[in-house]
């Protein structure tokens, strides 16, 4: 056997995950380090293999369904690319942006787009207080059509963004720091500045920087929080991050100042959010229909964003990180000063410097999706590896 | 070989189809009783060979194409789920939903969408008179590109829903009640209720009445239409549905009372529609561009249906039904009493009794539509089958 | 061997195409004339393997990713096969009709969909000096990205209609004229005349005539472009031309008038479509927002046109070509006289005498762009070709 499958595979059966078999993927911090180790190392085993021409594809058939309520291009093709990867082909569920109904209507559009099912991913992001709450009332209703017998199989769900988490990305961006680290043996003691940064739009979900702080406080390092004052991630995360860094030994801290955040930082993730509070109270909005009152809160909250135009990546800035080499990373897109705005989140000479590293912490994301769809799919993952390389076809036919 | 295969093989063996390969499904009555028998048995047999792992994809490569002219979650997913067992990509043909232009645009818009299409999936309900003749006119053009060596394949048409039939939610609706009372054979002088039901909004279908009476009259059953005056149905479906039952020996009468249809039922449909002369008024109305009065036939017709707003299937109604226990069934969604409107076509207390039922009827529809892909597409389906399960493809591979 | 096939891989192996491997597509003056015949050749091959029931899928898993700047269902199924032929699922990159943003934008969004995609198909005609210049940013930036690392694999281009050549419609219209002809050998001497005809509507694109100018001069033909004053085509994509017709032996005319091109032509190719110097003022008129003069525009070149509406296919001039027989060819849709319009440009007799021929001309689009995929993704075409009929899958599994 390949020995490089044999590392992964032997790495793999050193990890207890056997509950992630016919599971879902809602938050980081609903699971144990040992599953999250067990999907960067499937992530790692299935790229491998793609990159050596060897099918992946466990599914000769089936449908991967796809919701988003918000738009989406880099997380739509991440999942559609995916599902390909494994042989579900993806169909859209469209039900518009609108706050969807509940109740008998989740219930029974879960059940009815489901026959035939075997991944759902869901992004839904905008709503405070809501999108998890909608991807568990849509999981228990396809976990019960399928105890029932309707389903022949239960659909694993891939929560592509809710309003508390946005799993794949935190994920993929922890799998890229563990390639540019070398290890995650090596990243104990390593400081991560999670810093709110200005940017010209507003209302920007608060599940990447929540997703961050949640995931990267696991791995001992020092964990940095800064925004300005009012910015205030939901409160239920702080007190996970906080949690986090005790079990694992590194520390969760919170400062308003994005210099202090940035001081010897191994890396750091400037961009920007919106208030908390403020995304509830548009949430309440949206429920009320009040279209005057969304649009007095976003001139509210633009003119709060533009008094912290001083929060941006700047050269300046990266000079005094770590050597002056932190690593920079984003979730993209950028608002870039004087590339896609005049004042934004860094500055182009930065983020210049940064694309490729950039772009390869993106790159991980399909991975990342691909492996939480094959755990909760196989129920010997160990074994299924194996065969895949056993059976030898080509994903790409080369006479 | 598997003996439950071969038990359908078996049945397969005792009827006469051989006229359904590279042939279409346009409505139900046009076919023979040994087809529509054809078709259950082979959805049985894809069914039982997706939940035993085995893959049924008979196509490599290929298109499903669907064209939707009105809005859908359900049939949408039932066709893509259908095609994706077999092994077709589904590509939507996605002309909006107005009334298009036939002639010469038909003729060229299906020839230059099926180079490459194995199936045609086609909804056209909203306009009397022109769905089912769209359907006609697409398939004519596409067998004389086939004759006329323009396309190498005839795509095989699945309607998915014309003004007139609704065939593979009367073929779903009788394959759940196949199972329900435990084969064909119990279905004689087992007396079904197709009812009309009040509901808050206006326009709903009429092929789905149409379809049930159409179709359910063929089984020896006593077929009971019920609906308040002006409620008609298309009268040249009720003199089908007068044949059908002469032929089966079983009874199609007509009421205008819901108890009357209800009293003794075995089995109750309640459903809305709009009234067939209307829907043939509004039909003109669009075709003539007059919106005006579009806008006043919705607020007569809304108006209409509020005076009978006592049509709903109540806990009292059902307690009528042969001992109290009538199978409701439904093509979903429906209205549900202080669920999804205040006065609707159900109270909920039923609906919820007969949840299970009512989305496993639903789960029938993707293999009936596979079914009637699959009849059209292979020669000699028997060996077909027998042959898919040698190959012992798995459609979850599994280590 | 199958002997058909094997007289294919013996013409490839007449002719040198080696630099199409993990090549592009943009321009078919950009490619040697070796390279065209290749893609004909191998397009006809694909063909006789499907129409023979051999499946040509070469991938097991990938993406092709469509992004179409202006409405489509011809070209846009034609791709939708062509990636389906060899087992890459389509997945749409929605952008809008918009003019899209350059440079940052560009480059990220083009690499953080091509993870996982081998062939990405553009449309982007409406914009004179953009829609060309764009594609080359897109592969510029994978081609960059597969460099460092970022993508696994380097997607090739289809261009499928830009503003300067539609490389895919006139390369399908070749393949249809070499059959018709019964062979390349056949088309010395032969004049084809690419004629202006009138459309009730305004701002056809150009690249349709620019793309028939720039390859039909290659093959000895005597190629006539004939058009209303006012209605040049780019002056570069003449000159290309008039080189390509000095370098093939044949001639390149310009004339003024339907009748002179039409004359003992053995070919006719009239079409509609808008003057080179209003799209060029409509691009800019678009860059500035200007919708008071984009719909002044629209007026006085429908104005314009109008004044050319003797500019028609009709059956007296179609008597004055060779014989009277000329092959009559069209893009589709045409504008036909008393069917989609009054006055247009062709009178109905003579579009009906030539459906025929106009869909199959329709017919080689799938496997021209299946043909260029093929070849920009198989290092070895003649030994994948011999390997596919080997491997001996079935693209329509029969018992």
């Amino acid at each position: 056997m390949d020995k490089t499958l044999q590392m992964y595979i032997d790495k793999l059966n050193s990890l207890n995950f056997k509950e992630m078999y016919n599971n879902d993927f809602f938050l980081t911090w609903e699971k144990t380090d040992d599953e999250l180790e067990t999907v960067f190392t499937v992530a790692d085993a299935l790229r491998y293999m793609r990159e050596n021409n060897i099918s992946t594809k466990v599914f000769e058939s089936g449908l991967g369904i796809s919701l988003f309520r918000d738009n989406s291009t880099r997380t739509r093709f991440s999942f559609a690319s995916a599902c390909n990867l494994l042989g579900l082909e993806v169909q859209d569920l469209d039900e518009g942006k609108s706050q969807v109904a509940h109740g008998e209507t989740v219930r029974e559009t879960a059940n009815m787009v489901s026959f035939m099912a075997d991944v759902i991913g869901i992004r839904d992001d905008m709503y405070i207080g809501k999108g998890n709450a909608y991807m568990h009332e849509f999981m228990d209703a396809v976990t019960q059509g399928n105890k029932d017998g309707i389903l022949e199989q239960k659909p694993t769900l891939v929560n592509l963004q809710c309003d508390i988490d946005h799993p794949t990305q935190a994920m993929a961006d922890m799998l890229h720091i563990i390639h540019e680290f070398g290890g995650v043996e090596n990243l104990k003691g390593k400081k991560i500045a999670m810093t709110w940064a200005y940017s010209p739009s507003y209302g920007k979900p608060l599940s990447v920087p929540q997703g961050i702080i949640g995931l990267m406080t696991r791995f001992g390092m020092d964990v940095v929080l800064a925004h300005p004052e009012g910015y205030e991630v939901m409160p239920e995360v702080e007190e996970v991050a906080r949690r986090n860094a005790e079990a694992s030994g590194g520390s969760f801290t919170k400062v308003n100042s994005m210099a202090e955040a940035f001081k010897d930082a191994d890396i750091v993730y400037p961009k920007s959010w919106a208030p908390f509070a403020a995304m509830e109270k548009r949430t309440n909005l949206y429920a009320e229909g009040d279209t005057a009152g969304i649009h007095e809160l976003e001139q509210t909250l633009l003119a709060q964003n533009a008094e912290h135009k001083d929060w941006c990546c700047t050269e300046e800035l990266m000079s005094t990180t770590k050597d002056g080499k932190a690593l920079y990373m984003h979730c993209l897109p950028a608002d870039i000063n004087d590339v896609s705005c005049v004042d934004g989140e860094v500055e182009a000479s930065v983020f210049d410097r940064y694309r490729d590293p950039l772009y390869k912490e993106a790159s991980f994301k399909p991975y990342i999706i691909a492996a939480m769809i094959f755990l909760a799919k196989c129920k010997d993952p160990q074994a299924t590896l194996k065969a895949l390389e056993e059976r030898g076809m080509a994903r790409w036919f080369q006479a």
